[in-house]
Formats: C-alpha cells, structure tokens, sequence
C-alpha cells in the first residue's frame, strides 16, 4: 500500500552543497534519499518545502515522500537516523495523507539569519553566524525592517538568475532580536521566499546598520524592484530554516 | 620595561588537549605562548586563571602574562588574533598592575553545561552539548540543585587522580535554565572548583532527573564526601567557561 510520510529534518548545512539533489556535489536530499533506498529497496523520491542553499541550516526543514512499504513512521524515524549522517538528523517522521505535499502546502516559513557584533570573531559555533566587527544601529535597521512587513514585490531581493514569474510575497513578521555578546538574529516569517531573498535583505539592512543607506533609502530600494540597488548578499553559514507551517 | 598582561580567551576546545600545556599534544596555553613568542621573541609564560580539559570550551577564560616589551595592549590584541587558529580568540588585553596573577586574584567563576534533552541528537552545534534522550525530570533536579548552593566539601565530586588538600568550595549560585527545543543549561558560580567537578555534578544531577536517585540521595552524596557514590562523569564538551570574575 502506498503511503505519504512527512519528515522534519535538522541539518547543519555547512559540508553540504544545499538541499536540492546534485549531479555530482553531496546534498541534504541526496543523503536523506540515499538512506531511504537502503531502507526500503525502491528508489524514493523526497519533496522538500523548497531548496536550502549550500551552507544554509535547518532546524526544521519539511519534506515528504511516498511509499509502497509496511513500514510504519516509528520505523523511519529509527532507521533513518541510525544511516544518516551525524549533521543530518530526522527530528519527526508522521503518516499523512495523500494529499500532502511538503512545497504546495506550505503556509509560512521562517527562517533566522544570525550576525555576531562584536569587536572579534567568534571561536565557538563560528559556523553559524557573520561576524561583523563594526557596530550596527539596530534602532536604524528596525525601522528598515519595519517596510518590509506586509506583501511586496521583493524582486530588489532575489538572487540574480533564477527569476521567477510572480515576485511578490508577504511578511507576516520580521525583527531583530539581540542576544547578549554581540549577536543579533534577524528573524522572518513569509509565505514563501525568493532565492537569496533572506540573504540580500540582511547584506541590506547591514548597510543600513553601518549607516551607508538610509532606513527611507531601502525602502525605495524594495519600492524599486532593481536588485543592482541592494546590498550584497550576507554569507550564507548565517542562516537556518527554522520552521515550516503548514 | 616588564609589563603585565591580561587577556580574556574565548575557544572551542573540540581539537585541544585542554588548557594546560603538553609534552606531545596540542593546548590553547601552548597556541597562544608561540604566538606569544613569535611577537617579542622571548619565551612568555601564560598563567591562566585554572586548566581546563580536553574538549571543555571557554567564552571567557582569563590570563596574564608578563614581559619585558614596548608593546601596547592593543598590539598583542591584533597580533594575537592575526597569528592563532581560528578556534582561540583574544576578546580584550589590558594592561594591569605587576601585582595581578590570573589563578590567585580570581574571586569567582561562572560555568555552563548544556544538555540536549529531546528524542534526537542535535545536528547542528552538536560539539557543544551533552545529548540525552530519556526525559529529565526538571523539578527534581532543581530540587537537587538547591543543596549544593553556599559552603561545601565537595570532594565526593572531585575527578580521581588528582586529589587537593583543600576540597571545601563557596557556590555563589547553581541553576538550571531551560530553553525551547529541550536545551537545559546548569550555570553554576563558585569561588573555585576541583578538578571534574562541574561535570561530576552534572552526571549526579543526570542520575537525579532519571529518577535513579532522589534529590536527597544526591544531599547525602554530597556529604559523604565519597567519589564512588557520585554519578559518572558527563562529557567535556557540554562545558564552557563563561566568566572569571576579579
């Protein structure tokens, strides 16, 4: 009997080339479709909520996949995380119906980019974070953020070539939270999100942080649709894929 | 002219022998001393505010160092940073009095132990925390945690091998903070510890939240004064060195 699991995955992002399949390159999804074949003998295709780029992390990443098996969620969860690698690991393995798929049935994400504000680089957990040395007005980048909620066309923000037809999302909540030591999490709840979107936002409201652009000035920038406006894109080992909500 | 050095140390301890310097392996009191040396080029001895074990992280050791130099604080932080690995940061040096010793003057130190309690093993971060997967009874720990706090012989949690005359440490405060996705953090503060110390009485506590001994059995441990009866040792790398205080 065929049968649809739904899988929530936490990866540490930093050996992978992101989460899509490769050619030749190792990915989230090679390795997680690689364990499943060991497990059930058939080649089994895995939908994840959308791509994670290299370097990206998850702590909690979707995906589905079906299956003509006998074998039971429990069985999954156990067998999955005894073959997978140790940066990768199945948090939760659920039956769901048919019907579910990990992308079309995202409602929102959210993800958070991590920046360390201090006068020196981090040695512990330095894979997770950018470190940037100069101070940032976290008053000046809150206002910013405060243009991006609600639904705009963010193609000022998409990564060049990978265009898509309809640019146009919608932020349910974005802030910046400050953690004591330097660290700063921008944090962003969306119905979806464009390749880069999160990465180009942050190497933006950095530049608003260290007083290069004007909180009005990146508003016009997202008002523009022209992403040679913005800022560069931040490093991508700062960025999780929290959570997905369907 | 002889100066004296203090330098704040942040390291991931995950590839070092620990502290202390070494016949054969690598320590982070050895990285920094060459570093030390390829600056003034006289060999400078680091006295560091007490060891810490292979695979124990620090946020904020302490050190000093004296040396006959015209060098300003402010250089040995550049330098310092610009010659180590990138697992050992200098966060601050500071010019102190000739008197200042970074073991004797130290009034406290605050250390945390992170434990991962939740159905799977962490995959991002997963050098920093000690995992446990069978549910930790919080209170009952906390309970537990109560007694160890004021004046204590402590001796029935210190390492073997390395017995001190004096085994009666002050602690400030001992706590257990939880944080979402099943992170226990115990902060503990005390004018000193022994050897093992911090990481036997996580392994006692552990035994605690299992409900394998009740939180007075842990009292009674604790006035034995007999190794034996403590819980095993958890592991180094759930443990950081947050702060030394002066």
């Amino acid at each position: 009997m065929t049968k649809n699991f739904k899988i929530t995955i936490e990866y540490d992002g930093s050996r992978y080339h992101g989460w899509q399949r490769q050619k030749k390159d190792c990915s989230i999804q090679d390795e997680i479709e690689k364990a499943l074949k060991k497990m059930t003998s058939c080649k089994v295709s895995l939908i994840g909520s959308g791509r994670t780029d290299a370097g990206v992390h998850a702590a909690g990443q979707v995906a589905n996949f079906k299956c003509d098996t006998r074998l039971e969620p429990e069985a999954f969860f156990m067998g999955l995380n005894s073959l997978l690698p140790e940066d990768i690991i199945i948090k939760d393995c659920k039956s769901v119906g048919m019907a579910f798929h990990a992308r079309y049935d995202a409602r929102s994400k959210v993800y958070h980019y991590k920046i360390l504000n201090r006068a020196v680089p981090a040695a512990v957990g330095r894979q997770y974070s950018w470190f940037l040395r100069k101070a940032l007005d976290r008053q000046k980048m809150r206002a910013a953020i405060a243009h991006i909620i609600g639904r705009h066309d963010f193609k000022a923000f998409e990564g060049a070539g990978s265009p898509r037809q309809n640019t146009t999302r919608e932020v349910f909540s974005a802030e910046l939270i400050e953690h004591e030591g330097g660290t700063l999490i921008f944090q962003i709840e969306a119905d979806g999100f464009l390749r880069y979107m999160v990465r180009n936002l942050v190497g933006t409201l950095v530049d608003v942080g260290f007083g290069k652009i004007t909180p009005a000035d990146f508003k016009d920038i997202l008002d523009s649709g022209d992403r040679s406006q913005a800022g560069a894109t931040a490093p991508a080992r700062g960025l999780t894929l929290i959570r997905v909500n369907y």
